[in-house]
């Protein structure tokens, strides 16, 4: 007997085309990757880490509770810093009922609170409202559950709201709206493109989407995924989704503490209404009986320490600089007509290349920069397989996460090098 | 617009019963919980990890990488000191393909590869084949996944192979084999009855499913679950299946470093056949990009050091104590009638009460249990829900885990009270 006996969803799951770019990095000596989304290695919390677990495992009474089971939903006192901490930043009382610890749970990463929260709303052949472009795991996690994509086209401040408005009149037209779950944003410094949605925006889908819900015949979600909140480095923070979620329903938010903390430690999290975290709680039990207790009870510690904070403005500063160099670097080696993003937070700069190139992983320009020994994202990869337009494929994500200043500098200027060979 | 988007999964998969019987231990005062599967508290390596950590974090160089990003498949040197380590246990070359790092994928504890491997082989409605009684929260991921269950009845060595002989030919009869993908075996020290699959069964279970996959059109895996494998206080090992895959491509094999080392840390791993591997590794990555490199680096050092070897060899001088615990008091306070075993492995005794007892949770042994203080697991609840036959509601799983010894020996006491009330 050959072949398997693999499930559906076994064979449809793709490899996700970032593993691809990774082993190149892996195989070819020299290369410069702006591809990878690894955070800056030299920052990492290592004495922070050190002292915090000195203290935690100085006695038997403080160092048996993280090596033993804990809860599904995750540690009481690290949800309740998380909720009292995201209240403030959303300028909300902590008592408000929206950032009750209640309506938390704890996962590694929160990529798993999105896998989850995947598993446990959509089926085979629902669909979601994506950002155009949108962040290419999430949708590996779509392709691999058989979700259809629909994408949002986006502008400088986020969706384009009439954009979306006609994506559910169509979808009502045509009698999907049924099959319309959720809208996910990476609100905060988008990965790929750095946008970071307005918060009138936010308000204004969360309206479009509850006009749309009788035609859905359920509520439809709005999925805030902010990832890269906390890696602001100017400009002021924006309110999230939950302070426009009147009726407290309709507004998952997620967010993570292993890209500002180390990308080492996955602990995430995320609120969610009433129903659907009794369903993520199920699950959540089934995948691992709750994030690993030793984690996040060092995650608690740097929280109610202040070594969280303190790192975290440190690796601000650390980020700020790092942008402000490949922006630079763009600005001397990136031939006329050539456009990317100044951003103002997260881990990346988005390239546009003039119309008549392309960037994919076969394109001319691809092989030219692999040639001088860079590689970037092909902007094709982050866009939904949406069947309502074509992937533009004339953009690059570049990212400024770990390399270090010189070679940001050196992996632009080889860039550069490749678009004048190509142009 | 009220309710919810739920998916098939979301709405189906029910609340595992376990999560009752915890959270009546938190809310009772002075209730002796025999139920969960909790380790022991103060044995947990505190000392020996904090060792570790000191030394893992001292310099940059060393720290930095476990605060990074690892692979989907999980870290080289892990991989390579669990291989070895599983080579020897099984008495083979560490050099035999079986035993290959390559083959191995590691994951936040053997539950999560449990639930990674039934994604990727299971469609609703398919068969999986389990020990009657098996683990219950595998049972419950099966009845999440819409899984059918058909158990397999237990002897003292591991299943009947009469039994399944007979259940693969009813499915051969009835056409449905092509819908069976795997019996899952918990085959050392299981939970919940304790029972150690011998050797000789395990490669006639082989047998017998390659005789029949041509009626499947499809290979029929056999999983291993060794969880409790390192957790022997008596009696010799026995070889892994893996030592009788002799195409190497039938059997699925997982453990865990959890429970042996520290349920707080979250580490387990897997062995499978090439094309099941590609597939787990996508989904893997999906969930969470691989397992926490943090915690992996830990139990790298804990086995590098030799100091993992010397915990798990006081845990179970430990544990052998507290099972003999067990055991003695079971003779001195259990009434005429009732049966239970006496394990030489892992964290349970299993009960069995004469017949005209139930031990469900509405039964009135139950209740006369919880008014005497003490609850247990009833064995119901570790049945799939075969159509085939009803569920036993006679049995019990005690757990001699967390408990210390006097609160093993008064919660037996109790539960000695409880069914002298009721018989």
């Amino acid at each position: 007997m050959k072949g398997n006996a693999l499930s559906q969803l076994g064979r449809r799951t793709a490899e996700p085309p970032i593993t691809w770019l990774m082993r190149e990095a892996l195989v070819r000596p020299g290369l410069i990757s702006l591809a990878a989304g690894f955070t800056d290695n030299p920052s990492l919390p290592v004495e922070i880490t050190r002292d915090i677990m000195a203290e935690m495992l100085r006695s038997g009474k403080t160092g048996q509770p993280p090596l033993q089971y804990g809860t599904t939903a995750g540690d009481e006192t690290l949800r309740a810093l998380t909720a009292r901490r995201l209240a403030q930043l959303d300028g909300q009382s902590p008592k408000a009922k929206a950032y009750s610890p209640s309506r938390m749970m704890i996962t590694h990463g929160s990529q798993q609170f999105l896998y989850i929260l995947t598993e446990i709303l959509f089926d085979e052949g629902d669909i979601v409202l994506v950002e155009d472009p949108s962040y290419f795991v999430y949708l590996g996690i779509m392709q691999s559950h058989g979700i259809r994509g629909r994408g949002i086209r986006m502008e400088a401040d986020g969706i384009n709201l009439a954009h979306l408005e006609a994506t559910l009149e169509s979808l009502k037209k045509s009698g999907e709206l049924p099959r319309l779950k959720a809208l996910y944003l990476v609100s905060y410094h988008c990965n790929p493109t750095g946008t970071t949605t307005a918060a009138a925006k936010k308000a204004a889908a969360l309206k479009l989407l509850r006009r749309y819900e009788k035609f859905a015949g359920h509520p439809i979600y709005l999925l805030e995924d902010a990832a890269y909140r906390e890696l602001r480095f100017a400009g002021e923070d924006t309110p999230g989704a939950l302070t426009m979620d009147r009726t407290g329903d309709r507004v998952i938010y997620t967010s993570t503490y292993s890209k500002p903390y180390a990308t080492g430690v996955r602990v995430g999290f995320g609120f969610l209404p009433a129903p659907l975290l009794t369903a993520a709680l199920r699950v959540k039990g089934n995948h691992d009986f709750g994030t690993t207790n030793f984690l996040q009870q060092l995650i608690s510690r740097a929280l109610s320490t202040g070594a969280y904070e303190t790192h975290v403005q440190s690796l601000r500063k650390r980020y700020a600089k790092k942008a402000a160099a490949m922006v630079r670097a763009c600005r001397e080696h990136l031939p006329e007509g050539v456009e990317w993003t100044e951003p103002n937070g997260g881990l990346y700069v988005w390239a546009r290349i003039p119309a008549r190139v392309k960037t994919d992983l076969k394109s001319k320009l691809f092989a030219a920069a692999l040639k001088q020994k860079m590689i970037y994202v092909p902007g094709n990869l982050c866009y939904a397989d949406d069947p309502t337009r074509r992937k533009p494929n004339r953009e690059m994500r570049l990212s400024f996460g770990s390399g270090s200043i010189p070679n940001i500098k050196e992996g632009i200027a080889r860039l550069g090098k490749a678009l004048k060979k190509v142009l």
